[in-house]
């Protein structure tokens, strides 16, 4: 590990959303030097992608693009043609695990952003998993973060040796999507280079996907005006 | 679930080696439905995927290739321009973890399993992991394999619903190699379908790898004939 005295690295799981850019500036802000990580898993559109790319480059941290071919196992309608849900209610949401759900894939993004980290010698993971706003997703709940803590330790050349302590840091946990913006904003988050939306229409949000529902209600309720461009 | 008198589907990690061959012949024989599922992850040679295609349509199973670039995070001589240890003896191979090791694999492998189950409402996964002739890899150990049965519960739509109880079958952790080949040959597994070798030269296994090092002992001790061709 590294001396106290020496910034210690970071995996931040980036997508280009506002969350995952959140966490990348209180990563920042807490002290680590982060390194970030995106997928090309298969998505229908290359937007979030090129959000992650202006956002790594914004903050000037290393990113690394991981391609994985999720379609391989299906599942989703991110990465299938699945049609994806549009003006539904917020008890909706919240209700059932929606058709955007990719099998696993907190899961397989973590385990991806382990190894990253067991290359750098870090042992800090974050991403932007949050129990509120979190549109039904099981693997975005506090009980699959410390599951994934104790898997690390476990897995890991340098978790069984004890040379790292892992932890997968969640700081958007308990934050509504309001919170979430005041608390970017704070820290001088510039959320025009952020990407939300499923569904994109060209360059703007299509405003109708549970993504962009709640971004828009998140700068709503955040009395923050909302630099999105969108369709409807 | 499916019901009881039905075959209950399960995702076995087939990776075309003696190892993995031999757990698909053993869930086979459990009675389950085996889907299999190989990785193709940036591996200096396609011998594997060949063995394990091979494999599977001998045993007439379906069988999926996912493509995951983990060159992306680097970090092993499986993936990287590191050179394959050769010739190393037994006290060697046991003491570290060796240079080919690849960063969180079984974390990563068993995640996307895992997302491959949810898509199919299978439970089960199955995969080689063995602690004896493990050859130094922390993610072969039975801590790990528990560690992700309970990440599996809470990290899925099915487990967080109580529909699916995951279980991770690893029924090879406590054999010997020789233990490994003696149960494949009464399960009438074919093991010149199979292939180890980590740097295979033209069609033939090097010899020398720890890999082939561990399948050559093996055979000699479970006084079967080794059907592999090796260049050395």
């Amino acid at each position: 590990m590294s001396l106290l005295s020496q910034p210690r690295k970071a995996v931040v799981l980036l997508s280009g959303g506002l969350d995952s850019t959140t966490v990348l500036a209180i990563a920042r802000a807490e002290g680590y030097l982060p390194h970030a990580l995106s997928f090309r898993y298969g998505q229908r559109h290359q937007a979030e992608l090129t959000a992650a790319s202006r956002v790594a480059r914004a903050f000037g941290v290393p990113h690394r693009i991981l391609a994985i071919d999720l379609r391989a196992i299906g599942g989703s309608a991110l990465t299938d043609d699945i049609e994806v849900p549009k003006d539904r209610d917020r008890a909706a949401m919240g209700k059932d695990v929606p058709v955007t759900y990719v099998p696993a894939r907190n899961t397989v993004f973590l385990a991806l952003a382990l190894g990253y980290a067991e290359t750098l010698d870090a042992g800090d993971l974050f991403l932007g998993a949050n129990a509120v706003d979190y549109s039904g997703y099981p693997d975005c709940r506090p009980a699959f973060i410390e599951a994934f803590e104790r898997l690390a330790q476990v897995a890991t050349a340098q978790g069984v040796s004890g040379a790292v302590q892992y932890r997968v840091h969640a700081p958007l946990m308990s934050l509504t999507k309001a919170d979430i913006i005041r608390r970017g904003v704070e820290l001088g988050v510039d959320y025009a280079l952020t990407h939300s939306c499923y569904d994109p229409v060209g360059e703007l949000a299509c405003g109708r996907c549970d993504a962009c529902q709640l971004r828009r209600k998140g700068f709503t309720e955040a009395g923050v005006q909302d630099p999105t461009r969108y369709a409807a």
